[in-house]
């Protein structure tokens, strides 16, 4: 898997920062079956899949969207590699749910299909949804998503702005909160990173460090090029 | 009702640039009921309590905090005045539902309780809670709330930083979303802001304009003293 913190870098091209590794990532890959539901900007399915097709011909690899096929979750099984993009975590995990797709992607790639997520896609790959930056714009039956990861994300991490005048919460201070109700570890992910998982090995990769958030203890900087998984039993 | 924004402004106390106000508006009230389940912070009912109780010292209104007392649904008939303070939204309304305070807060505000929101505690007035900026930390048996105001609001709302290199979304594109999949009015209010609710008249108050977003028009600007009931029927 590669569970990415953003599509996009700031002057960049969608997917462009990350083309070097999907190139090595789906190098045996021909034809990738590409997931919109997440709908950025509300976006229709059709235009968000053409967006990805664009982006993946340079590696010369074909995409579907799911929503062309007539069975999702055939189209999940047979597919060689799967890639979900960012948007609304909610709209995305909503819509998930109405397929029951969580169970059939959790499987498949448990078995080995190569997997790709950027933001809302990197999202769901956690136990649960429940440290998304989103706006909860549909309430979907559960916040339970796929459970491949051992904690959860926070995309697009954010430091605290020590110049802020502005009085909401900061990305921190959520977190903190999260850690009132639950127990999981929270790696706060930048822009720029991503994790690698490969068989028991989980990677940050990129050239930033990731914020580390348990329970109980301190937040702190986790260098890139460290293995997470030994975070999982921590709780 | 007095429905604000923030309950602090930087640099100044607790309630502080409010006081003026309340002093209007609690007039003739001597005793506060308050409903501390947000929980800023991860802190506790106890705690939150007391900081709203030193605020109203000045006032010399006396603070009850809705904990301490046998039921929590008499608490709310019988009390005098209501402030729901600020903190996580989906924490506050989870434990609303548990306690199913929802209805009979509608009711006593209905029928004239006068009753004071801040952050989270506004985001309760309207329809539905799907334009909060919180996290999603606990999941609620619905997103429905108070419906009180006609409109959604989305408390400290903050313009796009055009100098921004973060590739979240902005405010003003999440609530773009919001109208993908909704319905309501959305009310972005500045912090400095709030919308005085007597009988059928709606004020926007404060020095601030604040954004409008109707599903299918192009955000913009209303200014201060404006009164936003008429934005009731458009849908």
């Amino acid at each position: 898997m590669i569970v990415a913190s953003t599509s996009t870098l700031y002057g960049g091209g969608y997917l462009e920062y990350l083309l070097p590794e999907l190139s090595k990532f789906f190098e045996n890959v021909s034809s990738l079956l590409f997931i919109p539901y997440a709908r950025p900007g509300g976006m229709s399915h059709d235009d968000y899949t053409q967006r990805v097709r664009t982006a993946f011909q340079p590696l010369a690899i074909e995409v579907k969207g799911i929503h062309e096929l007539d069975s999702a979750r055939d189209a999940v099984k047979k597919a060689e590699a799967i890639f979900v993009g960012g948007g609304n975590t909610f709209v995305l995990l909503d819509r998930l749910y109405q397929e029951d797709l969580l169970p059939v992607i959790r499987e498949v790639v448990r078995s080995g299909t190569p997997y790709l997520g950027t933001s809302a896609g990197s999202n769901i790959t956690g136990p649960n949804v429940m440290t998304t930056n989103d706006m909860p714009i549909v309430d979907p039956p559960s916040l339970k998503a796929l459970d491949l990861l051992p904690f959860n994300l926070n995309p697009h991490y954010l430091d605290p702005d020590p110049d802020s005048k502005h009085q909401g919460e900061t990305r921190e201070t959520r977190i903190a909160e999260f850690h009132t109700y639950n127990e999981q570890v929270v790696i706060g992910l930048r822009e720029g990173s991503w994790i690698e998982v490969r068989d028991e090995q989980m990677l940050l990769k990129g050239s930033l460090s990731a914020r580390i958030f348990k329970p109980g203890f301190k937040a702190y900087e986790l260098e890139t090029g460290q293995d997470l998984a030994p975070l999982a039993g921590q709780q």
